[in-house]
């Protein structure tokens, strides 16, 4: 009697699922041109679609997972589906909330319409090698008959990773406003050369092969040595150096007289071995080729692109992924805020490369929960979402002086970039009080998770770097709240935050407030306080300025003829409560100033 | 009539070179224990051996390199040796002082004894697949037999990248002290779990080909697809993405109608194609597998395998290079200097991945001038060495005086860390005056060829990461000359060398003086002089203290059971020249301490 499977029976777990098959007799149109006679959809579904229709969240698999995307298919099923940590009761993708649903990517061999399934045009044997060509867009087009089947008017989220992530962005840019939200996890708006060239060269693998008959081998048969090659090769590019050598690097040389002399070997023809088992090669060179031709920036570029998109987006990248690097996650996200769009960005530092978004990892998880359980309706649920706290306590925003004024001087619906953003408080409470369209910028992951639980779009990225993406007076204002003196060449990047905002707020503790003079002519140190709160020797580097010496900085801009006049200034004494505008330079601990660009 | 070649009768090309062919009919004996009854290489030769045979540099050739270094065959030639730009009259390798010799290596197929070559052993077909399985060491064993041919006792230098970078290292490995100075290039002690994957892949492709037939293919024939995409996989690895977009981004999609989709398909078809018809399945397999065996880390780690060099050396990496990546490279300079070696690293920013040694580049000739042209009899020599001006003057370094106090402390033959050593002044005087044994840590590149030019083993590299690699107690000083005020919490890092030094000297501008103390309390902002030139927009980012703050932290360090004390003190006043013994906090604006560590 076989064990019962750890997924059967556990009130985390979906549990036994099975899997449906829709099927269209429409004829379908390809891009391409060619058409196919009807199309057959394998699918599966967990939770419950309620009667408003609205909670549905449809995942699209990348190029070799499918449908069964969690549970099991019988007791003793031993391998839940491929992203079954994410998705189940409580889960980040809970389906105590939502209706979850996906299919076999059409061109696949999972169940769906492909290169190995019978002719759909009415022929009995497959259509094998002369399968017509697929793009994202068909596949994308395929799955939107499938959620029309369901009576389903908008998604509350399209999520995929990898090829499926590229068929989410693919989702938002050709269905403007049909998904509410999407997460778009280490795909690409178009394959690097490189990609372009590991695919190309996997492909010859399959056609250098004699048994490939130009596609049109028996059922069974086929390129097994090509396409265990090129998948061995793929697999390679799905890992990282660093995740290879934490799983094969300690016990790296077998016995040499072995099958395998490396550990390594063994596993990739394993891999190999297996993966020519469950995969149609028809179907991989259909679907890799899709993924080379796949190219949303084009001529026009990416911004064009998704112009017309109207959902909130997150794009998560991993740090090791050199398959769809970060700077190409990046592109996606700089494109939809040039187009001005609701978009995220998080970065995730993990071993594992490109694959490591099937790898159950807190700071991920949480990524995802965060932003699908930032509803109203969840809002006072658990503020604890895997480990970072949601501080959502008003004191927090009113203690922060600087938060207060610049709380004044915003007005309704300002487009606002706040650099060094941190939790994100400050934007969280302007869009909750004045409805400012706002973006946080801060490069710490654990900040930029707690903004995007806010609802506060958030780029982790490096402040410069961030700024220098942005568009000229692209924002009503650029804050600055108490971080300038952490950067070096500070002029450098305020010229640049008055290049991208109209007006430049920046707060500033005020290094010429007379007790760090007193203490300084006395000891010939800084003084230690709670704004100063490091020992000399635990300090990090820091570039600390006076009231005076940044008023002399902006005439020196204008003088170099940068257009800007200062606007209105706010000096508090050192409890950083009472006002003080007699000598502030000498008397004060924290100093507001607004910059206006007077640039046409 | 053909043009004439650019290479022939250029006064700084070597023009018309000829193969040559070194034949050895003692029975060679392989690492795996087999036996050839003979051997032939096939080599090339420039410049001229002197009498003393004492200038002569051996040039390793990468995988599908060969022994075609510079040169051309024949008036028309337009392609001339792989290395061309780096070999010839006045060129790095300069053929008008050093005899430069390179051989085709053992198993390859270029003329030296391989598997396509004919049977050694005396019968007429060629070995195939049963030639035996070769290690680097066979291959320099090999050219060792061509050097003796020569009557040559030492190599001034032995050379090489990538393949040829492992046979280098092997050199000083295994025959300590027979070349004088070694570079190392784009190398590595053993391959990554990664490389050894994509070359587990490429030898799948080959042996998965029918036309294989277990290496015994008749000439001209052999597996030609499946060598053609293990080329195709492998070309991707010596490239790096950024490259290859530079490359064929532009124009990354041809007409779709057209033979190639896409230009880099072409290109890699073109390059398969190419090597197809140069280069023997066989010995790719060999070579490969040579490579993937060669490992001088294994158990004991490499610092126990270099600990009989003799020669210094000096590893080059580029940052782009994720074959044998900065990190490998530098793997071998850390063991090399644990073990107490001459050695130096330096990392060159280069967008063309592990390629980038083939690339004409201006500092990585500069590098290999650099190393290379410091012998005593070239001193007077041209003192700018490819933009690299060497500044000699004595004046730079008596003008230094926290430099002349270091001198008077350190002893004859003392080892000494100078962290952030810049241009390697100091170190270059104490080497000259006292002859110790010195590196230099610096993390620009220009400062660190600026070393190489000195005779300073120089490691290119973040000074915490520097230090943290070092062994307890491994240096009798430890010298941070006026850096410490740019190092983020400077404690971490005291303490570190402390550990690796017996003894630290720390020169620093007292922040506490008078002056700067004076101009705080009148305006709020730190004095403008030569010391800090920079106004506040154009700082960079920093911590300084003052001599008060210096001797507080060592009393804290001790308070927290590191053991150390005070040593001699020299305190400036602000001209840096008059001492200043009295109330130094406020007075002096030079310090310089010597802590002694007192840890058993």
């Amino acid at each position: 009697m076989p064990a019962s499977s750890p997924y059967l029976n556990h009130p985390k777990e979906i549990g036994l699922v099975k899997e449906e098959t829709f099927v269209s007799e429409t004829p379908f149109k390809l891009t391409n041109g060619a058409c196919l006679d009807r199309i057959e959809l394998r699918y599966e579904c967990y939770g419950k679609l309620n009667a408003q229709k609205d909670n549905a969240i449809y995942i699209c698999h990348a190029l070799t997972g499918d449908h069964h995307v969690a549970g099991i298919y019988h007791e003793a099923d031993e391998k839940p589906g491929w992203w079954n940590h994410v998705v189940g009761p409580g889960k980040p993708i809970d389906t105590n909330r939502f209706f979850v649903l996906s299919s076999n990517c059409l061109g696949g061999c999972r169940g769906s319409t492909g290169p190995a399934s019978e002719n759909p045009n009415g022929n009995e044997a497959s259509m094998g090698g002369n399968f017509p060509d697929l793009s994202i867009s068909d596949m994308i087009h395929a799955q939107k008959a499938l959620i029309d089947h369901f009576g389903i008017c908008q998604l509350h989220a399209v999520i995929g990773g990898s090829m499926g992530g590229m068929q989410a962005l693919q989702w938002i840019v050709e269905y403007p406003g049909f998904a509410k939200n999407a997460i778009i996890i280490a795909a690409t708006a178009k394959h690097s050369v490189q990609t372009l060239a590991f695919n190309e060269a996997g492909r010859c693998s399959i056609r250098g092969d004699l048994a490939w008959e130009k596609g049109n081998y028996e059922k069974g048969a086929g390129p097994r040595k090509g396409l265990s090659v090129a998948r061995m090769m793929a697999h390679i590019t799905y890992l990282s150096d660093i995740g290879m050598e934490e799983k094969f690097g300690g016990d790296r040389r077998l016995d040499p007289t072995k099958e395998f002399e490396f550990s390594v070997q063994g596993y990739l023809d394993y891999q190999g071995k297996k993966f020519v088992d469950r995969f149609d090669a028809n179907s991989y060179l259909k679907l890799t080729e899709a993924l080379d031709r796949f190219n949303l920036v084009g001529e026009n570029g990416l911004e064009d692109a998704v112009s017309q998109v109207n959902t909130r987006t997150l794009v998560i990248a991993f740090s090791s992924d050199w398959l769809y690097t970060p700077k190409q996650n990046k592109d996606i996200v700089d494109a939809l805020l040039k187009a001005g769009k609701n978009a995220s960005y998080l970065e995730i530092s993990h071993s594992h490369g490109h694959d490591s978004f099937l790898i159950d990892s807190g700071p991920f998880l949480g990524s995802l929960a965060s932003f699908l359980q930032t509803d109203d309706s969840v809002k006072d649920q658990s503020n604890e979402v895997d480990g970072f706290r949601k501080i959502r306590n008003r004191y927090d925003v009113k203690k922060e002086v600087d938060f207060r004024a610049i709380d004044d001087w915003v007005l309704a619906k300002d487009k606002i970039l706040d650099l060094g953003c941190g939790r994100g408080l400050l934007l969280e409470h302007l869009r909750e009080t004045k409805d400012v369209q706002g973006l946080g910028v801060d490069w710490k992951l654990r900040n930029a998770i707690s903004c995007v639980s806010r609802k506060v779009p958030v780029y982790q990225e490096e402040i410069l770097t961030a700024l220098s993406k942005c568009n000229n007076n692209s924002y009503d204002w650029v804050i600055f709240s108490r971080m300038v003196e952490t950067l070096p060449e500070p002029g450098c990047i305020i010229k640049e935050a008055l290049r991208v905002g109209r007006k430049v707020a920046i707060s500033f503790v005020n290094y010429g407030y007379w007790r760090n003079r007193w203490n300084f002519l006395l000891k010939g140190c800084r003084i230690r306080n709670e704004v100063y709160p490091h020992e000399w020797e635990s300090n990090h580097l820091s570039n600390h300025f006076s009231i005076h010496e940044f008023e002399e900085f902006c005439k020196r801009l204008q003088a170099s003829g940068i257009k800007l006049k200062l606007g209105r200034k706010l000096f508090y004494r050192g409890d950083w409560v009472r006002k003080c505008d007699f000598l502030p330079n000498l008397r004060a601990g924290l100093a507001i100033y607004e910059i206006i660009s007077t640039e046409d």
